[in-house]
């Protein structure tokens, strides 16, 4: 007897539409979601798969996310628009501005596009990829709930605060990352503790603020950010350009908001595109092969080109589909009444 | 008998002043570079204060940097600004450029400035400055020499790639923060050397690859970056947006074009700012309180506000001077013919 089941991406998608839609997401948010765990659970990134619908319908339960809101827009200023997501999750209203957001990067050679008031489980990649589809560069950041500690401090202030880049290849993947400021992520902290296993030093520390590697003393304390004050430094940066910036929450306010619910963070979320062509012109060709010469000396010497792994993992999915734990399936299952 | 100097901020400018105009700098740039020299001096990060005089001289008897180039524009996009500093240091360049970004800034909410060919040794917080003194919100980085493996690779690839980012506060000194994507400066490692003493681990790697703590071996291998392979993502997207993106060098051009001489970097700088006026409107106050709140949470706890240190040196220099070796202080002066 087998522990797990195989899914083709269509009936992964499926799957996760059913138990979406039928608890109550509108069929556009449903949508919205199926895509992105699916595509998450489809390049290896199992903490952004299939069993992230669990947590969006516990939110959609606890009235920590709308099922079915419209986003709308303002037109702040000639390279920046900003959506209100008006409570839902970020994704409908991120698909919602890509057409004015790409149409203003191209017009001005960049432009920034805040998405405020959102629920964000979803993650950053997966906004960077429209982007560099179009042949743009881009980054994206946003907080998260407070549980990272400042460089020298001993409470927890920032968010996980990922940073995702892009950058466009021809013909081939394009070079992306996706990163958390904090040393690891949260959901490998609590991996740790359920399997009772210490965690490597560096991670966090406990409520008196001393080092920890024992999983339940950090998740009671804070977690450190990576490459110590450094880390710090681009955590705060997040806090403040994805946050006050574009007028919504930090994370320790997200925190505060959620009331113990355990939901995904809610606030805002900041991406910037440059189009090449705009800086460049006749010559980008020129220069992005010259972009490519420093990715053949990344490959060359057995560096890590950020994204290949997942794209790797992608190809193998869209032949042999996804494979999810039977628990999982079943439970997924059982949402779809 | 005292081995060191006091001098007002005033004389330390004229001292750099007379030593770079006296060895053919234009008035244009030997003033600049003075003024940059002596705000380092001023902050306490002397690895960009007075000594870089000596650099700076020895780049333009090396035919490395050009003495009196004027600055060119190109206006390639409603929100990107190209300056080319045409072979001389940036500082010019950088200095001519702001009036029209700072006025693209405003128009379009975010806009991008392109600093090209330019030999680059100045520290990135002083054209961050600049803008937060106009309100505005600013990241800043360029490559360098390749010096710096990426993670997992064995060679030296990337520049050391500062991350300039700075935000403006009301009545007190914006936070600033300006650091090397790389574990340490490659002048720390230099000085590791002549002092005879091993290197932290982390900071780099031998010849054949192996982490290494001897600063000779390391100078001779390659530098680690920050943070391990999150602090390689970054250094790779620096290479990319301040390289290729606006068609300038990569660190690994750079170092073949400096042909052993040991100068400064060649090469571009990108700086991207952005209005919160234009983000926020009539809310900027309410939004801009809430980072105060963050950055209160931030002191309560005995976190660094990064820059902090920077301003305190500042406040006491303007009192009472800069404080320079005696060695440092007659070579400048012997300069000065």
């Amino acid at each position: 007897m087998t522990n797990t089941v195989n899914l083709t991406l269509p009936e992964a998608y499926q799957l996760a539409y059913r138990a979406l839609h039928s608890n109550g997401f509108s069929a556009r948010h449903a949508d919205a979601v199926a895509k992105n765990v699916t595509a998450g659970e489809r390049d290896g990134c199992h903490s952004h798969g299939l069993y992230r619908v669990l947590g969006c319908v516990r939110s959609l339960h606890a009235g920590k996310v709308m099922a079915d809101a419209e986003p709308t827009f303002t037109d702040s200023a000639p390279a920046i628009l900003r959506v209100d997501a008006q409570g839902a999750f970020s994704l409908v209203a991120y698909q919602a501005a890509l057409p004015t957001f790409i149409a203003k990067v191209h017009h001005c050679g960049i432009a920034a596009l805040a998405i405020n008031h959102c629920v964000h489980f979803s993650a950053l990649w997966a906004d960077i990829e429209p982007l560099t589809e179009q042949g743009l560069v881009a980054l994206a950041c946003t907080p998260s709930h407070a549980w990272v500690t400042p460089a020298g401090g001993s409470q927890p202030l920032f968010g996980t605060n990922p940073i995702a880049f892009g950058w466009p290849r021809q013909g081939q993947a394009p070079f992306v990352f996706d990163m958390a400021t904090s040393a690891a992520a949260r959901g490998e902290i609590e991996l740790h503790r359920r399997a009772n296993k210490p965690l490597p030093e560096g991670w966090g520390i406990d409520r008196q603020g001393k080092p920890s590697t024992d999983a339940a003393s950090v998740l009671q304390g804070a977690m450190l950010t990576f490459g110590g004050h450094k880390g710090s430094a681009l955590a705060a940066m997040v806090e403040l350009i994805a946050g006050p910036l574009i007028g919504d929450m930090t994370s320790k306010e997200s925190l505060a908001y959620d009331q113990s619910t355990g939901s995904s963070p809610y606030g805002g979320e900041l991406i910037i595109a440059m189009d090449p062509e705009r800086f460049l012109g006749a010559d980008k060709e020129e220069h992005f092969a010259r972009a490519e010469g420093l990715f053949n000396d990344m490959a060359e010497q057995g560096a890590r080109i950020p994204g290949g792994r997942r794209f790797k993992a992608r190809q193998h999915s869209e032949q042999f589909g996804v494979t999810l734990p039977l628990t999982l399936y079943k439970e997924i299952v059982a949402l779809c009444q």
